[in-house]
Formats: C-alpha cells, structure tokens, sequence
C-alpha cells in the first residue's frame, strides 16, 4: 500500500499522525523544509505540497521566514442561550474544560447602523413585503484587539426609526430590552447553524487563516404570537470558538423520544 | 484597483459575484475552460487556477467530462434537542423554510459495537481512571444510500456489558432508555459544537468534497446527580446538515440577561 502513496501525501500524513497522537503539540515547530527533503529524499517542491495540503486543513501555519508550526486553538465559548438563559449550576464539565478561557482577555467592539434593503435570508425569515425597508446593527467583536466575530441583526425600520436600536454604540440595558419597551418582547428563539467555507469579506474582516471554515449562526426571534421580530446573523470562525447549548429534560418524560 | 487584480482571481471574483446574486442559480453549468479563457485572454491554467479557488470554497464542483456546475446544497434537519424535546408547536418558519427536506428520501443506518480505550476527549468527559473500557456504538447514517453522518457513542463498558447496548442492531426503545432502564436516566446535556476541516479518514467515510468542512459535535448527557454517563461524537458535513435549536424563556425574565 505504502510505495503507492505519492511522497508528498506520505509528508502530510505522517506529520498529521504526528500532530493527531501528541508527538507534536500545539504550537511547536515543525522539521524545516531542508529536513524534511533530506529524510523522505523528496524535492523542496513535493515537501512544500505535502505542507500546504497541512495548511489547508487548518492544522499547520507557516510563520515565515521562521518556518511552520502546529496550530494552536484557543476556543472561547459562544453559548446562543445566555441571551436567555435562566441561571442554573453551570455543569462541572464548563469549570473542567472551557469555564477559564476567557480569563484577562479583552472584549471590545465596533457597532454601525444602517438602513437597507432586505436580502432573501432577513425577508423570508421576518415574512416582509416587498418595499418594507430593514435596520441593521452590526457589530465586530474583539479579544485582545483580535476579531472575533461578526453579530449583526435586522429589524424592520418602522419599529425602531427613533429609537436607540439606530444609535451606533453599547446599549447599556441591551437592544433585546430596547425591542421589548417598543412592545415586542422577544419570548422564542430559532437557531440555524449552517457550517461553510467563508466568503473573501469574511476572510478579510475576521482575518482567517487558510483551512478556516465557519459557522454561519442565523438567530430568528419571536414574540408571544409567534411574530418573528428580529433576525441576527453571526458568523463565527471556527478556529475561535466552541459553540455551546445545554439542555436538559423532565423524567420520566412526557412524551418518549428516539434515541436513535 | 481592478488592474492590480490577478487574472485568475478575477475569474473567481466574477463567478462568485454571480452565484451570491443568483445569476447562477444552484446546479447551473459554468460556462466552458475555453469560454472563459476567451472571455479573459487567459491560458488554460490560469482559468483553472481561478475554478479550483472557488471548489476549495465549496461553492462549485466539477464532473468531469461535463464541466463544472454551482454547487447544490439540500440540507437536513440536524436537530440536537429531538432526543430531549417535549412536544410543542413548530415555528412558522420550519414550515416555510425546512420542514419538506425529509421527504421522500430514505434513511438508513450501519452498526457497530467495540470495546475500546478512552481517548482525552473521552476520558474528560465522563471523568474516567485509566484504566476502565468504553462500550463505543459507531452509526453511520445513509440517506438514500449516501453517507450523511457519523454518531459514536461511548459509555463505561462495566455500565452496559450485558446489554442491549452492545448489539450492533437497532434498538428500537433506543439507546437513552436502555440506559434508563439500567438505572442511568439521561436528564442533561451539554452540546459542544466545532467547526472545523475534516480529517482524512472523515473525507473516506463520508464522501466528502473538496471546500466541505464539518461541524464535529459532542454530547455529553448526565443524570440527575450531574454524573457523566454518555459521550456521543457527531460529525456532521457542512453541505447537509442545518444545525437547529429552539429556545423560549419567560416574560418578565427571572433574571436580566444581555443582549450585547
């Protein structure tokens, strides 16, 4: 099997073998180009190709001119159910394996108004006529002045034309509360989350690495009477972040769901 | 500025332009190498360097001898919280945008049941010693005969040893309360959801296409006692799959969250 295998896929799969069992560790560096055309007697050429396919699955960066190195993965903790979350004892598996990364980082962001037309993502979901006109609220976050991620959400302008959804900074009291004292308190929620290559402005505007996909988490948000209200579009790059739901459920169950 | 754009990344820019806008609507042919290298005064290589950027985005596919075609994606309904979830009416808007995707098409399973080590991910989760077995019950699931994902459950062996667990044929209570009925009834989970590239053995498995990265997705269920009994490993292809949630909190909320 072995002596068909092109030289270059051997490169990438013994050093992603590597990488996979810990032999390598996050963040270490890898055999130069020199040493690695020396030990599989391959030209500068096949080990490049054998790298890049590396890079390509997000598993390797090159860091030039010091050489290439295993990536190393930070998530911090996106949890769609804060907004709404009554407090419960967090489990003890948040505290074990994700409750200490976002210790002494740095939150920031850029918020921006504007008014605009629907696209067929806002206009089914928010069920517009065809002339209605959309407020948009876009945020980019940051950690440590990094981009984290893009939040940005859509309301009809006619329900909040004078109020403070249209004013380009942190509202203290949240827009969430803003929508409820316009009269539509949001009681529902639907999340999409669709996972996608990103589009050349999101490469550009999250700074991603190659081999960098993301999710794309579309929230739709609804009153008592299922009136969908708001419409908020995150993408979030899958090399910062680990998307987090809890549930939980009543026993002896109501109703029996499958398992499988 | 457009001068200083590479020809080939023009070809991707302009085709993509097309795509977003619907110029090019979903399983439309592109047009041919040699149109396009008419259309651009381009080799034949640069055209092509200008089509496999936008494979490696996901966006189109070749099929050789035909050409190349917009990528068409059908997802399915992921939903996580089925297995928890008490009856409730749907939203308006899975019946507008997801609820037919199912139809018509033909789910169907594979089995496998192994005793096997734990790995970290594993280990940490269900918080175990060194030295004690998992019961791991590998599914990959079909439709249509196609590969669409890959559920790996793992429990304690010394919890299901002489159980329905360990046979590689569906359950048809399920799983959850074979569990229950060993004295083990799963009332909590937390969803843990990674965006990534897939690895090789995810790409053979699943026939994945270039530009397609995968959601891995954890489920750790607990009992009453917050004690770990379940880890489940999800890998689920970007290309078809919509990962959904529904939430609902109450109005006035008990406690104040924040919307931003």
């Amino acid at each position: 099997m072995r002596t068909n295998t092109p030289i270059y896929q051997r490169v990438a799969d013994d050093l992603r073998a590597e990488i996979a069992d810990g032999t390598r560790p996050p963040g270490s560096q890898l055999p130069t180009e020199a040493e690695l055309q020396e030990k599989y007697g391959a030209t500068r050429y096949t080990v490049r190709q054998g790298l890049a396919a590396l890079v390509n699955e997000g598993l390797i960066v090159s860091r030039r001119p010091l050489g290439y190195f295993v990536r190393e993965i930070h998530p911090m903790i996106y949890r769609p159910q804060q907004e709404f979350r009554r407090k419960q004892p967090d489990l003890d598996l948040f505290a074990q394996l994700l409750a200490d990364e976002g210790n002494g980082r740095q939150p920031s962001q850029d918020i921006e108004v504007a008014i605009v037309q629907p696209n067929a993502t806002t206009r089914d979901r928010l069920k517009l006529n065809e002339s209605e006109l959309l407020a948009a609220r876009r945020r980019t976050r940051y950690i440590d002045g990094e981009p984290y991620n893009i939040n940005d959400s859509y309301v009809r302008l006619s329900f909040v034309q004078d109020s403070e959804f249209m004013s380009p900074v942190d509202v203290a009291r949240g827009t969430n509360q803003v929508l409820a004292d316009l009269g539509k308190p949001l009681v529902r929620a639907l999340d999409e989350i669709y996972v996608r290559m990103p589009k050349p402005e999101e490469v550009t505007r999250l700074k991603l690495g190659p081999g960098t996909p993301v999710a794309e988490h579309i929230v739709t948000t609804y009153t008592f009477d299922d009136e969908p209200v708001q419409v908020t579009i995150n993408i979030v790059p899958g090399d910062r972040h680990v998307i987090v739901f809890e549930r939980t459920r009543e026993w002896p169950p109501t109703e029996q769901g499958a398992s499988e």
